[in-house]
């Protein structure tokens, strides 16, 4: 098959495909710097014979863990990957030589690698006479991979802000008790995007209020996030604090010129903000750790300052069925005074968990205005 | 057929109660301080031949509409009926002799009628050799008459707090602009809630930040609810007022004791609570003259006054894909300071209103204490 003659893609394929996304996201929260991966080998007659996906950085790339399992069988048969298999060599050789070795006649990929070190597989490809097509569930591809590709694009790490509140958007009673707002079923599902993140960040009002532990559980397997406090004047975590025990590392952020004793933990220091820390700095620091998710769980304050620096690309509001009446609401200080400027979402999913309701959203892009309201 | 020997629903009939339910919801909002009823006449071949619903308080009862409608081909027919039919003579006939006098050979109904003085229907009904079967699609059907079953239990009338917030729980900016929050989807909605309602209620805040007009718009045919200010000092209607227009009746509700100019509408005087007006004294009143159904439309302390009482029945917040971080809270001063005294809910629906989030909820029954949490 030649490269002038395209073939569209089977349902088979896109069987194989839908396998090799849900592979992919297997290993969400373990491969940075690193996409997630997923890949599925289809024999000459549209056999899976192997699978595999990119379980963690610095270890093998998908294609390579479903070459090693079709083994000979891969010879003539097709390779459906979820991103443009890689032409570099990195900690690990070019998928692309790997694939064209193996005798692959037919490559299937659903989103181009936008990474200008990486990018160059599907030439690679052509050029060794292997069929290439692109394109197939891109956009769920694309969803799967919205922190990595976000990241490649932004140069920072992708942001999510996560908070839990009652119908009238309290996270705490007027006397500051909290525990518990949500219910154990939404408890368990921040647990799982702690561990598809690769750092949960805090402030340090959250951390005098509940001394948070931030590490995931209940979650076999998971990779430990790195637990971030930002704590500008270094004076939030105390020796004792939960986030200081060995189950995940920890990062304080404090400013430049923070004079308290500073915390038994690894810390960054870093320049002001009007107020607070300079979040665009942060976002650098943890970039530069290989950082390309944040998880952040709060408080109002911090949050409120994140969505000022417009460093936040997608909100998930656990709502309780709850109200109160009194009590600190789930955002402060964000720098919106008037209706006018209110930060306009668009909002992408609703789902019951537990007797919760979750929302995720997302920011408008800046450059499209809201259409004018009658 | 006799009364010991029941026979079980057909699926025609469940299919013409289903019909009866429908047209029963043509009547909301107009029929107080009767239920709304819809009635289905089927032929001996359970053909549809005649159909109705109570239209309004004074009018013909469902039964009387589809009699009608049937004539002569009611004999040895079944009537579906959602509501048991009554037994008193009021400002129309007992419709139990109705379907007895039109030769109807079997009356199936929904929910039995809770109150003393029309029960008895069946009864009737049984005792004249007409089959009566009861309880097909009940739950349904006191989900359409809730308001009314409700209020004849509880001797007030079924109260609904709707608001419209924003993701963290705002009414309005910091600068108290608050055009528009929700889209223009939801505002439509709250105008069909106001149409199924008997009144339209609203405090001396709302009065004094929106000048509201609270009227039904853009619903044919709709009867105009009531529309209620609770202006405990006579201060905040002012003469002007988009409510005192003729587009629908208004009443004034102030202190017994308030010694302002009253506006140019009907007022009545009620007993102060430690802040505010007293609310169930406003209920009381509110009943008296009929309503059944109470669309409470804020604002946040005024819905904190129902909420303290224990006088919201059901929650309805449409949610708008809106952060703000600052402005005045949803809901305030309900008398709850720790979070072991939240207010608990159960969410009944929750739908997609254009771009905002429409979440039905009501408050947990008192008597059945929230489950220990760990």
């Amino acid at each position: 098959m030649r490269q002038e003659d395209p073939v569209a893609p089977t349902a088979a394929e896109a069987d194989a495909m839908r396998r090799a996304l849900a592979l992919a996201a297997l290993g969400l929260g373990a491969t940075s710097p690193n996409p997630v991966v997923g890949c599925v080998i289809l024999d000459a007659h549209g056999e899976i014979v192997g699978e595999g996906y990119h379980q963690r950085a610095g270890g093998p790339h998908a294609e390579v863990h479903a070459l090693r399992a079709a083994g000979d069988k891969a010879r003539g048969g097709t390779a459906l990957v979820t991103l443009e298999p890689c032409n570099h060599t990195g900690r690990t050789g070019p998928c692309a030589q790997a694939l064209i070795e193996a005798g692959i006649a037919r490559v299937v990929y659903a989103v181009s690698d936008p990474n200008p070190t990486a990018t160059g597989g599907a030439e690679t490809l052509r050029n060794a006479g292997v069929a290439v097509e692109s394109g197939l569930l891109e956009e769920e591809a694309r969803a799967g991979n919205i922190a990595w590709l976000t990241s490649v694009k932004s140069g920072r790490p992708y942001v999510t802000w996560k908070y839990a509140a009652t119908l009238d958007g309290r996270i705490a009673a007027a006397d500051g008790t909290s525990r518990w707002i949500s219910s154990p079923e939404s408890r368990a599902d921040v647990h799982r995007l702690r561990a598809e993140c690769d750092a949960v960040v805090v402030g340090s009002g959250t951390m005098r209020a509940d001394d948070p532990h931030l590490a995931v559980r209940g979650i076999e397997g998971a990779v430990q996030p790195l637990r971030v406090v930002v704590d500008t004047e270094a004076a939030a975590v105390k020796p004792g604090a939960r986030i200081l025990d060995d189950s995940a590392p920890t990062l304080i952020a404090v400013a430049e010129d923070a004079t308290a004793d500073l915390p038994d933990a690894e810390v960054v220091r870093l320049p002001r903000a009007a107020r607070g820390l300079d979040i665009p700095a942060l976002l650098d620091a943890l970039y530069a750790r290989g950082v390309r998710s944040v998880l952040l769980e709060g408080g109002p304050t911090l949050a409120g300052a994140f969505l000022e620096a417009g460093a936040v690309d997608r909100v998930i509001g656990y709502l309780a069925p709850v109200l109160l009446g009194a009590g600190p609401a789930a955002l402060s200080g964000a720098g919106i005074t008037t209706i006018t400027d209110a930060l306009r979402l668009d909002v992408s999913e609703t789902a019951r968990i537990g007797p919760d309701l979750r929302i995720t959203a997302a920011p408008r892009v800046p450059t499209a205005p809201a259409p004018k309201e009658s």
